[in-house]
């Protein structure tokens, strides 16, 4: 699918030269791109993380950019590397499960395992598949290369469960899924699940009713909000909460939806 | 105000997706802009900080260029969001001061503010208006929106005073605005302030007289230069002065300026 | 040489704006360049790791991209500016030994001294000859200024020879370049001069045999194989090598070639 676009999102941080390696890689084959950083400050090797990122940015995107998203803690096994589409966007990524919370956004109408060696780099690392498979296949099919050259279609992808919340009467059970640089702790609750007077219990401590913004609380206090992401989260004004309570990604989430509301 | 370039500056950090959906959401509205990214390593929520690096770098900026400066934590409050004009720049950013010292390089000729929400993204998070409100307003902007469809005239948006150094006799006063990433404390005098022969006093220490360069002292040696924000600078050549000095942001710098040079 | 590409590898961080300002300077000159960022981690004044990462980047690039490499400690004092060209790529940076492994790719065919100043900023900073004197340069020659405005040929620059390893009977001697951000070393010895039965000593640890990648051992488990950049590197499956057995930049690194392979 032909895309100016190409997003990246990986574990490699930006100390060394394993992002640039690969925008080189792009840039040289497809100099008209314009590659967007989504973040490379994935925890290393953290699939979860990463599947978490693409779903939460791949509506931000320009239609039909090309997602490449390289945590791959099994480069240079035998593990496969594919290509998939939904009706606005497409991904490549080693077949770890990465792409497997796309589905709560949009649905994968076609995937395939990329096999077409005329697309790699001539010679390819067996650590480095990002750069010399990835980048190079993502090029080409974002200028333009036929579907069916990419290589055979793959239904069988590995793909790891969204861990909805689980609703028993008025008792809702969650998870955090994942922490941001202000530590705040996102879940995996959304709006519909709980109303404003609802009672939250997280890292042992519990806070009463769902606030607007940051600032609808006093300096220092914490608070639960639905964030931008579009998930609840836990917060304090101006303090990382994550840290205070020592949430981490896994943790569990209990509501009490009040009933008077 | 027709523009290629659109330059972030925020607090977000790059270890999430914060920044990377604002340039979605740019990039989806405006394919052929270019984002540069000042730095998003703004300490969290220090506004004057951003005001200080908005100050520093709009005069090297391709000209036209529109700041979106997104340091906010008053987000989703009554606080407004404002467009500026001076003769080559352009800015959007929360109404809290960010824009302050940008007349210290070019006057302000037009302020606004930006309440068309026929710009905004359909569904606004009280927390991210960088991505939901300031990020699709510039684009358009930059794209050459009508400015008087931006919003209404604005003038009383909220400004600090630049902290001018207090010249007393042959004895100024100034203050540390900003410390860099090498610990080089850079302060709020200016060339005309001093002489080469002056003799000034930060953090409980005498350094005498004005260096040209790092280079101009031995190793571990504390200078004291006019740096390339052109203020005057206290740096260790191949050290860190903020650390070993112990200098802030706020703190005060004297000088003595000397009368036989 | 033409070149729609310019990569920048500094010491700067991307906690200041002295990237971005770089940036500025070179889109004001050549808003229809496009800037590759590096790297802007290399350690402070460290020349070595900046010659390090030219050296494996520079063939991922598009042809013709022009590198500026500011890792510049005798800024403002006496030091030259220096252009140099090779078949595909070319570079600026401070004659301070920064090219010096370039030739480890490609033959340099042609250096200049930068010496015309019409070429810099009206202002020139004495710490920031990146921002003041490299980045518009680079902007002028990337669009195509003659080679000959540049500045006087200079072919006296300086350079330090890279280090291959010493071969005597079947031990070979070599050394650590580098640690990547997940702590793998990265030595000096290619894959000719080893087989994959030799045995690796490094920081008092013997390793036996070459791997094909890191997940040819068990979790935790230490191994030795060719990594991306072409070098000998020693890793931990999911672990810091590096700083486990405290291996730094020098250290010797010894093998012993088997005979029976």
């Amino acid at each position: 699918m032909k895309s100016k676009f190409i997003a990246l999102i990986t574990d490699f941080g930006t100390n060394d030269s394993f992002v640039s390696s690969m925008k080189g890689v792009i840039y040289s084959r497809y100099p008209s791109a314009s590659v967007i950083d989504i973040t490379h400050q994935i925890q290393a090797q953290n699939i979860k993380m990463g599947a978490f990122y693409i779903m939460v940015t791949m509506q931000y995107m320009p239609k039909n950019t090309l997602f490449i998203a390289v945590i791959d803690p099994d480069v240079g096994t035998g593990r496969g590397i594919l290509w998939a589409k939904t009706r606005d966007y497409q991904f490549i990524c080693p077949d770890n499960g990465l792409i497997s919370w796309i589905s709560e956004k949009e649905e994968i109408l076609e995937s395939r395992f990329i096999n077409n060696s005329d697309l790699f780099l001539p010679k390819i690392s067996p650590t480095f598949h990002g750069r010399d498979i990835m980048a190079p296949a993502a090029a080409e099919i974002a200028k333009g290369l036929k579907e069916t050259k990419i290589g055979p279609i793959f239904n069988e992808y590995r793909k790891f469960p969204f861990p909805h919340p689980v609703r028993s009467g008025n008792n809702i059970t969650g998870e955090a899924l994942s922490v941001d640089n202000y530590g705040n702790v996102i879940t995996n609750i959304t709006r519909e699940y709980v109303n404003v007077k609802s009672i939250f219990t997280v890292g042992g401590k519990i806070i009463k009713g769902l606030k607007l913004t940051y600032a609808s609380v006093n300096d220092k206090e914490p608070l639960c909000l639905i964030g931008s992401f579009g998930f609840l989260e836990f917060s304090i004004r101006n303090g990382n909460f994550a840290q205070i309570y020592n949430v981490k990604p896994g943790d569990k989430i209990e509501a009490i939806v009040s009933l008077d509301e």
